[in-house]
């Protein structure tokens, strides 16, 4: 799933993901309960007729957002109290509340309001975040009203003893799709590997399991592996803007001396619009010259890339050819660049 | 034509202006000239190759951008000498040199090198820039070597008689096509019109006539009326980047207040992308959000509604119904937002 935080995806317009087959996108609950609220998105009819996607939504239910507002949030049983950063104003976030947002945005799949510990972590922290997690689980089940799927979220950062007594009675609440939470927030790769793997097996094989904020193209090949059949995750926009490109080969640092003369396209074997036409070489000069246009023909790329490798993935399954898949290789060209 | 400063149109993939049959884009030969320089372009295969846009390209001869340099600058008979404010690199354009950058960048459209007087100038000034508009109009042509078109460039700032006495010789000259310079550097709308109609009237009917950096829908179908063929502009991509959109009703700033909850497209009779999808609400949130999408979307939308106009002036033409075209009010909705 593209990520479109305040729902728009960071330099790829709308017609481009559904030219390319694009079929749900992500959205910010946090972002859109600022701006433009609840209200006025109700008011024009939900998010899809007030962004103007009419495919599927996922929406987060704002808790990751607050809970990394360290400095401006207090956590009770309650619910999240926080202030915005940006306009000072302060909002209470409870599972009720979270589940009226996206129920009012009239999502196609909601989120359960979680508490997701930082890495590294006190072991009682992470405790008391898969208690949180559940309870709120249990009360944003009770108080969701649709029209959307609700998902329940499963935490306990990387203590193994915790996933799995977490994912007993959040399985016995029946949603019905699961996402695995706590992951990619500062861990090593081989922690989020194995964190991955014991979580989808925790998880129902036979419900939607939805990997959120992961990752590379590598790590989702590695996590479909594991089970894992949905992923949201900001590296191909963000990286985009940043100039990094996502290859067959690796990831490129376009704004690298060597690519000044190089006529080839990002990834050769690539037909996105921006690979069928423009070479690494006048890539790289835009960006260096910060043209407005390099950072949103790198996303279009990426974005591009991402969902034609999630459609290699869903090929080699449905050919029965998914252990042999090679992945992109994880390292930058030029590395250390 | 939409604008490329560096090759590329600011928040609008080629694919788009392929799709939209735009035939020709500018790029500015200063700033292509500087980075990626002659040499990388050329061995790319030239300009066309470098940028991968295979249609037709117009440059300028970079004299507009040098003679801005004022502090940078000196002017002699023989060239313009400058220093590069980006990296303080000393360059010496003169007539051969422009010519040889646009000959090498393989365009199908060069400009000569000229003269543009400020606004306002003292009358003495203006004469010079005529004198030395008319010298290396010579000697640009003389030194062209292809493959493309190479246009003259009439001056006169808004003195009516140094404009007619320079088209004389200018004609003369027997260039292909012919480009209005000196013209929107500060005057007045009424001086525009006024420079516009006299220098189209001064050049010869049977050749293109180009309008160099002009303007409004308003001023572009002025324009033709006074015998116009061809434009290029910012105003499009700038002002969309600024979060002005044009449309059939006048100039939207898509910040202000009264958008908020407007579920309108920023122009209903607009076929483009943008419209055919997106809200002025929306459009608004995630332009007060600084989303890197708003620009993005507004471009898009500036570019499509002003080859669309284009194309309706054109069709105005062939079914002879061009004196009773309405065009667009100037005025900014809302006025003094």
């Amino acid at each position: 799933m593209p990520v479109g935080t305040r729902g728009a995806v960071k330099g790829v317009a709308f017609d481009r993901l559904e030219e390319w087959d694009c079929r749900v996108v992500l959205a910010n609950t946090y972002h859109l309960m600022a701006r433009p609220g609840l209200e006025v998105i109700a008011r024009a009819g939900g998010l899809h007729a007030f962004i103007g996607w009419p495919r599927a939504i996922l929406t987060d239910s704002g808790g990751f957002q607050v809970m990394s507002l360290s400095a401006h949030r207090r956590i009770t049983e309650e619910g999240v109290e926080f202030r915005m950063p940006e306009d000072g104003t302060k909002h209470f976030l409870t599972p009720e509340r979270a589940m009226e947002l996206q129920a009012g945005f009239g999502v196609d799949v909601a989120m359960v309001l979680d508490v997701c510990p930082p890495f590294p972590a006190e072991r009682r922290e992470v405790e008391e975040a898969c208690r949180w997690t559940l309870a709120w689980a249990g009360r944003s089940k009770r108080a969701y009203a649709g029209p959307g799927l609700l998902f329940g979220i499963l935490q306990g950062g990387t203590e193994e003893d915790l996933r799995r007594a977490s994912a007993v009675p959040l399985v016995e609440l029946d949603f019905p799709g699961y996402a695995i939470g706590g992951v990619a927030v500062g861990e090593s790769k081989a922690a989020i590997r194995a964190v991955t793997e014991l979580s989808a097996e925790l998880l129902p094989a036979e419900k939607p399991r939805y990997l959120m904020g992961v990752g590379t193209p590598a790590d989702l090949l590695a996590s479909v592996r594991a089970g894992v059949d949905l992923f949201d995750c900001v590296l191909p926009t963000r990286n985009g803007r940043m100039g990094h490109a996502y290859t067959a080969r690796g990831e490129i640092a376009i704004k690298h001396e060597r690519f000044k003369e190089d006529l080839a396209p990002l990834d050769p074997a690539c037909a996105c619009p921006v690979c069928r036409r423009h070479s690494r070489a006048y890539l790289r000069n835009l960006f260096v010259l910060k043209d407005f246009s390099a950072p949103m023909l790198l996303s279009i790329h990426n974005v591009f890339f991402y969902l034609a490798w999630m459609r290699t993935i869903r090929a080699a399954i449905a050919s029965g050819t998914l252990s042999s898949l090679a992945s992109p290789p994880e390292e930058k060209i030029p590395e250390g660049a």
